[in-house]
């Protein structure tokens, strides 16, 4: 299902998840009582920032790499990525024994950049627009062959996150609302296809940072539109497109798509740290930000899961965050 | 059982196990590979930094204000704490409909005061040797009669707290080693005597840090030695006595008490919000430190359980900590 566009099905789903069982960490469901009182609301998290590299990505990259051919491997892989990809593809290949390198923006977190290598990646640091990643990238695979991953396109991406949804629907049941940050969109692809198929009366919104829309105008323009710039505190949503295969599933499967501000990002990650305990980046906060500042009204009591699908922050930023906190206060 | 010195049994446990039942969180086990590879363990959190008031003591409090008679409830409890059993004892009372007054040292985490308030309880700030707090709970009781409940003394704290090991075991088998940090001994008595009496091959070793080894000093003199002083970034360690009944129980049931120093605690608070997400307070972490400062040597490979008892530290005392960190490094 590598270059296909049409629909995931429950088949699809069932299948990926047998090959990710034992490969990736099944995570926790954990309740936020506290934060829950705040928003008014029945609320859990998805913690996927306790997953092998601190984000939901290998559920992806172990997908898309079984998939390939005894040839792709053997050509190593490339793939571009604001961090979070890089290392759950540098995971999957090393798991599969494959080469793999990754381009990376220069503003990528340190933390991330390292990851990747220590899991065995070779990475090329590219210090200029996110938007030019990609022709980096295609002059490394014109020199070298590498057998390139497209972070968005391939079926098989969004087929490994659906994981999560099955698992959200096996650990709680009567969801109302699933909330689930947007980049790229294949995390929320999967995900709201596996809500879909088996809870349909469960809402799944998507929520992206205002510096970076890309599902919003593809949404609105009804095809896959790039981003001239992408920039927010978010750096794993910063993704400057989308797929047809995201856009055809969000269209499908994805009730709303909502915008947030940076400070209401910044305010959900102090939030989450503080009153639930847990580390996230901004884009792993970026779910709960539109509830917390209420640009998703829900009815009181409403059961909510908000998937935090990334933690990889660096401690010097999160001490910048909390030193200027109050700038970020409404 | 309140005023009893004995050890605990496994109906005690069972019985308040089957109390707690739908009052406290069942908090997970979360798995910590990367701290594992850099520990040389397959290495596991009891987050109890997820429960109600962000602390185990919950646990510990139901269990006692449940065994309390109609009129000791009636004149209200009091309390003396660093501040988690302040909030631990405000939530009980708040469920139970008991008026509760908690003595606190002005030192005490800002969040943990604002908390105790929040679940309802009225707070004295102590100003103050923290070895002071008692001669000010004792005006208190005198002037208006409350019922006194004692941090350490009674076996219902300690069989409360118990509910961890069993919940440790149910999801885990063939555990070597359960590391418990130990301030009055509450929290290790239950766990250890769970742990004991259906794990009997589990290790059970207690950490405490440096600054309040009331523990460590009782052991050696065979019986309760109180501080005079008591002073560290585990603030929720400092009590500066242990109780009858948690030496006993830590005579029995503990393989060994281990002491950490001060930079230790803060390296592995911030090993374990940096890898595994989660933020602890000094407490919480001071269990991870034994092992992660290689206090405490273990076979390569050994399954380790690490108790977080606690996540209640001020967002710019985390911050002050991230900014200083590279002087705890060693």
């Amino acid at each position: 299902m590598v270059d296909e566009v049409r629909l995931l099905t429950a088949d699809d789903i069932e299948t990926t998840r047998n090959l990710l069982q034992g490969r990736v960490l099944r995570t926790p469901l954990i309740a936020a009582p506290q934060l829950g009182k705040i928003t008014n609301t029945e609320l859990y998290f998805k913690a996927e920032i306790f997953q092998h590299t601190a984000s939901y990505k290998p559920r992806a990259t172990i997908s898309r790499l079984s998939a390939l051919s005894d040839d792709e491997k053997e050509r190593g892989v490339l793939t571009i990525s604001a961090g979070n990809l890089a290392q759950g593809l540098a995971l999957a290949a090393a798991e599969l024994g494959i080469d793999a390198t990754v381009v990376l923006p220069a503003t990528a977190p340190k933390s991330k950049i390292a990851a990747t290598r220590a899991y065995g990646a070779q990475t090329v640091i590219h210090d200029g627009e996110i938007t030019q990643l990609m022709d980096r990238a295609q002059q490394l695979i014109d020199e070298h062959g590498y057998t390139f991953i497209h972070p968005l396109s391939a079926l098989s991406l969004a087929a490994g996150n659906a994981s999560i949804g099955m698992e959200i629907l096996e650990d709680l049941a009567d969801i109302d609302v699933v909330l689930v940050p947007v980049g790229g969109g294949t995390l929320i692809s999967g995900i709201a296809t596996a809500i879909k198929l088996h809870s349909p009366g469960t809402r799944v919104i998507g929520v992206e940072p205002v510096g970076a829309p890309s599902m919003t105008l593809s949404l609105q323009a009804g095809s896959v539109v790039p981003l001239a710039s992408a920039k927010s505190i978010a750096d794993g949503l910063c993704a400057p497109f989308t797929s047809e295969n995201t856009l055809l599933h969000t269209q499908k499967y994805v009730d709303e798509v909502l915008l947030v501000e940076e400070d209401e990002i910044v305010r959900a990650m102090l939030a989450i740290l503080e009153h639930s305990k847990l580390l996230c980046e901004g884009a792993g906060a970026t779910g709960f930000a539109a509830l917390l500042s209420q640009r998703l009204r829900l009815a009181a009591g409403s059961r909510v899961v908000c998937v935090l699908s990334g933690g990889n922050v660096d401690l010097p930023v999160l001490q910048k965050l909390i030193a200027d906190r109050h700038h970020y206060e409404n």
